[in-house]
């Protein structure tokens, strides 16, 4: 089934407009060329309607969001949206901060969302936010381990139902869920936090995922998660004793680059509840 | 020749002011250390004429163009032209946006420009164009090949002439051309197209061997696009059967820091037409 | 001494809010990380008051200021100062346009800071400066060296005493001073100009370096110094012969990341004057 994903997004090559953070943005644009896809950057308010519709999908990431950014979020969502593109949220900081929770709920508000992903706590603060989505059972700790999963997992579930999108967790144990199932992935590695920025890489990734597997987003969704996680341990497989951070950030993405879809069934670690 | 072109950068450390892209910025900047010169960037209206002041040339790049940056760039060219500088026009995406096209058409008209360098559907954009620069003859394929390759040539170089600015454009046979020669340039790998910005790194690179070689700007652009080329050709050689785009990206910018003149001399692969 | 300021940020994890420049901020992001430090980066005047209220240290830099993220810088700092965090001012080109020097002199006044960390011309430009900060005698030349070296521990205690700052000057010759006392540290490589943006990663740790060590802010620095130069001295030792400045980068990050206390208090060259 992931071998499927992959090969459509190498086969495609589908294109993607990222409204990015800046820290991230270099690595953001190399995984997604590593992943088969290709990625187009612009966060202009005159800018963007022209470029997402060129694009397949849309990736709106809030990390270093300002005045001039967020209403190009919301243009950019709005023409995708008409266009029938793909359109994916990563609320970085949701909570960290009232503007980064505000613009995170408003884009849940007015824009459809294919998919929300973020970490734990990022993912609560939405569900518990403000609005409309207010009222989620958001009851969950900011870990999901295997103790808490049964609770986490009904969590993700219950959020997905709630607001039409697929929601994807990633964490220790990674959760990407639609209304009915979700996938509890268990690759990646905690060395992997250490990185700045794979959390942005695999939102990049997995925006080209769903524009290259319309038919099956959820799968496409769980594919770019197995994808991230199983490159980063690959990755750490060539990452030498006297290395750190910095190479094994550029061993992972080498992994994406030359995952095969065949490969990527093998090394995929999920069930699905 | 490209020698004593190399050298020139190297032997006066030219330095660069740079409005360019946040997703490319640090591998721009990096790029323009190996190759001996100096980077500094600056987009701020209010600051860019100073900055501008104290280099030798400017390097404009419209990737992530915004309202905020856009006149800096008019600001910082005009300034340069004044003082005599080197000016170099990179037309990220002209053709893929309205604002895009727009900007980069009126950079050409208001601003003097030495190089402007792109990708083919990126100068085509602007030969078709509007205002001053319509009615070139922009009849050409997409991508140049052995099979247009004099259509091709005779294109950039009717362009040049047209502009009066070294017409740079890049892709699998890179031609650089002022109204009366074009060099046909054939070094480089496929790959460097899974990584994002080798463009602009020539682009900052090319800015810095115009500055440093005045007196022979043509040749200063070709030995800039056969320095990136080779060292695209060595890079790969070190990359290992597991590595990617990410750690061949660094291979590529190690290739520059290393390339000596006669060594270029030894590796560039062109023709004058 | 220097082995307990890392081993207080490796167990502490300190959270440090960065106004940075997006040209090395990726960097910036991974030294921190590399270092036992967790980077957030926000320049939105509405967003940084939040963002630095849940942060320990502030690292201001204004390596590509504009008219939006100046504001924040003053935002923030002021926040920082309510609530008693350690402030870092990085005053990148201060003396190379009005914009920056005015910038930085206007940070210096309006924000306490704990720390100015800088190279001689930006440091001697503030010493210089305008307002409340003239008058610093600032006789001194524009590299320390073996030969000037009296002069310059001189300046820069007579800076630290006027301003009430640590200063940091980095160089060949790296200074850390408050007003009685200078560390004078050999650490580090020439080589380590030729990459973008050790400056602003040491700026970075240094910031989480204080936080961690609030009752030794002098020695924090100092360590942060080290910590940097002496990692720049082992990914010296990992640069093969065909790598250059981009590996080298990555080499140095990942030595921070592998540093341990004993080690780098076995690295540090310093002498207290």
């Amino acid at each position: 089934m992931f071998q499927k994903c992959l090969e459509n997004v190498q086969s495609t090559t589908p294109l993607v407009h990222n409204i990015t953070n800046y820290v991230t943005v270099n690595d953001v644009a190399n995984a997604i060329l590593a992943c088969g896809g290709s990625p187009i950057m612009s966060d202009e308010a005159e800018d963007v309607e022209d470029i997402t519709s060129i694009c397949g999908g849309l990736n709106i990431n809030i990390g270093t969001l300002n005045h001039n950014t967020i209403p190009s979020m919301f243009l950019a969502g709005k023409k995708a949206n008409e266009l029938g593109h793909i359109v994916l949220l990563d609320p970085v900081g949701a909570g960290a901060s009232a503007l980064r929770t505000k613009t995170a709920v408003d884009l849940m508000e007015k824009v459809k969302l294919d998919v929300i992903r973020g970490n734990i706590s990022e993912i609560k603060t939405l569900a518990i936010g403000s609005g409309s989505t207010r009222g989620v059972d958001a009851d969950v700790a900011d870990s999901v381990t295997e103790d808490n999963l049964d609770e986490a997992v009904a969590f993700v579930k219950a959020f997905a139902a709630k607001t039409g999108s697929i929601i994807a967790i990633t964490g220790a144990i990674d959760l990407v869920a639609d209304a009915d199932r979700c996938f509890v992935i268990r690759n990646g590695r905690p060395e992997m936090g250490r990185i700045t920025g794979t959390g942005c890489q695999l939102s990049g990734i997995m925006t080209a995922y769903l524009v290259a597997n319309p038919d099956q987003k959820p799968e496409a969704a769980a594919a770019a998660v197995c994808l991230m996680g199983y490159s980063g341990e690959i990755g750490w497989q060539y990452k030498k004793p006297e290395e750190g951070n910095s190479s094994y950030r550029n061993h992972i993405i080498d992994a994406i680059y030359n995952m095969s879809g065949e490969l990527l069934e093998k090394g995929a670690k999920y069930e699905i509840r």
